[in-house]
C-alpha cells in the first residue's frame, strides 16, 4: 500500500458581511450587473469551504497529511481573517479584489498554497467555496 | 376526512447581514457580551425561515392552506424585506430592536400573524428561524 | 429509568408519482385551484415519511420499541404500497381522496395506527411527510 | 488576477414523473430488466439538476459568467420543460429515449451545448442529475 | 418585546462505539434481540445531539440564553464525555445501564438538567439524539 | 446517443467501529500521533461510501450498469463486512493496515476492482468514504 495517491478533503464555516460593486461603476451600474448583490448596506452568507490536498498515503500514519495539522492551518491562515468579518473591509487577501465567491476561491487557493509549502509530500488540488444551498466555485490552480 | 387538524410547514431562505451590539454599551462590553457577533464592519448568514401553520383539511382541495398563496404571503411580507438587506439598518420591522435570532423569529411571527388574518380557516403555529447548521430559535406565540 | 417517556422516529423513503385534482372539476378550474401540480399527465416524487412513536423505556431492552419491528411493519403496511407507484390509481389507502400532502400523511395515519394496536406499550405520536426540501406536513391524529 | 480558470455550479430543481421501458419489450420482459421502475402507473422523483461550467473570472465582475443569466437560461431551457411534467410523455428533447438518468443528464447536456454557445467566454464542463440521495450520473460530454 | 418565552436549540456532535446486549443474557438471546447491534467487538456512529432550551428573551441581550455558554456547558458536561469514546466502557452517566439511543438520550437530560440549574431564568426542553440519518429519540423530561 | 461516457454513482452506508494506531508504537506515541482516534477502547462512526462507475450507455437499457446489480455487489462485497464491524479487529480486507480513511477507501477500490471485473463494459472511477461531515477521502486507483 505503498505509493498510492490519494485526496483527502477538509470542510470548514465561515460567516461573512460582503458586497459586489466597483467603486467606478454609478450606482445604478452596479444595480444592474451585480443586482441586489450590490446592496450599500451589505449583506451575507454562511460560507463552506473544501479543502482537498493530495498526496501518497504514509506508510507509518494511513494518512495523506493528519488532519488536525490540515485544519489547524486553514483555520489560522483562512477561517480567523473571514470568519464574523466583512470580507471587502477587513480581510486582507481581499483588499482591491471583488468579493465575487469566484475571487474568494482564487485567494484562499493563494493563501493555502502558501501554507503547505512545508509539508512537501502533499499539494493542494482544489478549493470549493459553497456560498449558498444553490451555487459554488471550485478552483484547481 | 373532515375537521382533521394538519400542520404545513414552508421553508424559505434569506441572505442577510447584521451586528450584535447595545448603542449604549462601550465597544468593550459589545465585544464581552457578543463576542465576535459584535463586529462593527457586520458579519451575515444564510437564514433560514420555516413558517408552520395549523387548520383543517379542506374536503374540497385536500389542502390546509394553498401552499403557492402561503409562500407569496413569506416572501412579500418578509423575504422581500431581509433578503440582501442589513438587518440592522434597512429591515422596517427589526427597527430598534436586538437583531439576535429570537428576536427576527418574534418579529416575523408578528409579521405573518398579521397578514394570515384573513385566512379565517388557519392559524400561525410556528416561526423557526435556522441562523447556522448549529443553532436554531422557534417561537410559538 | 423506569417509567419515562420517549419519542423515536424512524425515517423511509418513497418514490411516486400524483396529481392534484378533483373529478367534477373542470381543467381550467383544476390548473386554477392546483397549479402545475394538476398536470394530467402525472408528475411526482421524492417522498421522505418520519413516523414517531411514544412510550415508556422498556428496562429488559433499553428501547421504546425494537426499530427493527416498528421498520418492518412501515415497509409492509406502508412503502410498499407507495414506491414507486401512482398515489392515485394504485394506493388502496388513498383510493377517492385528494392525493395532497396532507391527506397522505392523514391515511398512513389511519394505517399505521391499525398496525400498532398489538403493541400495547407504544402510542403513534406524529406522521411527518414531506414531498420537497420546501414543504412538509404534520398529523398528531 | 487574470486569466485564471474557475468552475461554477448552479443547483436546480424538478419534480417530474416517469417510467423505465422499452416498447417492444413484454412487460414480464421490463420487469425483469427495470424491475419497479417499469410501472405502468408511472412513479416519479425529485430531481436535483446540478450544472457546472468552466472559464476564465472576468476582471470588470469577479465572475465566470453572471449566476443569475445562467439560471434563467437553465429554468427556460430546461426547468421549465421537466418541472411537474411526465418525462416520458412530455418532454421534447426526451422524446424516442428511454427516460433514464443517464439520458436525462445526456440530453440536457445537449440542450445547454447549445445555449450556451452566445457565451463565448465559458464552457459547459459538467451535468450532474440526481435522481435520489443514493444515485447520481455525471456526464462530461 | 418582554416576557416572550422563545425555545433555542444548539447542534454538537460525537462520534462513540457502543454495542447493545444485556449481561444476562446469552449470545444467542442477545443476537435474538438486538440484531447486529449486539456485536462483541463493538461498532459505532456520528451521532448529533440537539439541545433545546426554553425561556424568556432577555431585553438586554435579545438570547434566551447565551449560545456560547450553552455550547460550553454541553462540550465540558456531555461531548467532551462521550467524544471518541466506548459508551458502554468509559462513559460514567452511562455505567449500568444498556447503550440505547433512548438511555442516552434520558442520561443526557438528567446531567444537563443539573447543569443548567444555576440559569434560573432557562428550563431544558428537549434532548434529541439522532444515531443515524434514519432514526433519532426525543425525550422531554 | 451511443459511444456517450457518462460516470454513475451508488451512495451507501456502514457504522462501524474502529481505532488509529500502530502497535509497535508506546500509548504516548500513538496518542501524540492520532489523537483521540487512538483511544484503545474504540470509538466509531456512520461512514458514507460513494461508488462512481464509468461506462457508455446502453442503448438497450439506458443504463451505464444496472444500479441493483450495483448496489447488491457493493453490499455484498463491501457493507456486510464493515457494517457493524470493528474495522481493526472483524474485517479481512482490513487486516495488517491502519483502519484510517485513506486505507478503508484504498482497500475497497481494491475488492470492487477484482469484483467487478466480470462486467467488461464499466470501469471503477473513484471510491469515496466520508468519515464525518467534516471530512472524506477520494481514490481513483
Amino acid at each position: 500500500m505503498n505509493n498510492q495517491i490519494a485526496y483527502i478533503t477538509r470542510r470548514e464555516h465561515f460567516n461573512a458581511a460582503h458586497r459586489l460593486f466597483k467603486a467606478d461603476f454609478s450606482d445604478e451600474k452596479n444595480l444592474e450587473v451585480f443586482g441586489k448583490c450590490s446592496n450599500p448596506n451589505w449583506h451575507g452568507h454562511n460560507y463552506t469551504l473544501f479543502v482537498t490536498i493530495k498526496g501518497t498515503v504514509d506508510a507509518e500514519t494511513g494518512f495523506v497529511m493528519n488532519l488536525k495539522e490540515l485544519s489547524r492551518i486553514i483555520r489560522t491562515e483562512v477561517i480567523d481573517k473571514l470568519d464574523h468579518k466583512n470580507i471587502n473591509v477587513e480581510v486582507d487577501f481581499m483588499q482591491g479584489k471583488l468579493a465575487s465567491t469566484e475571487n474568494l476561491a482564487i485567494s484562499i487557493w493563494e493563501v493555502l498554497v502558501d501554507s503547505l509549502k512545508p509539508f512537501s509530500t502533499v499539494l493542494l488540488h482544489c478549493i470549493k467555496v459553497q456560498e449558498t444551498e444553490n451555487n459554488f466555485v471550485e478552483y484547481y490552480g
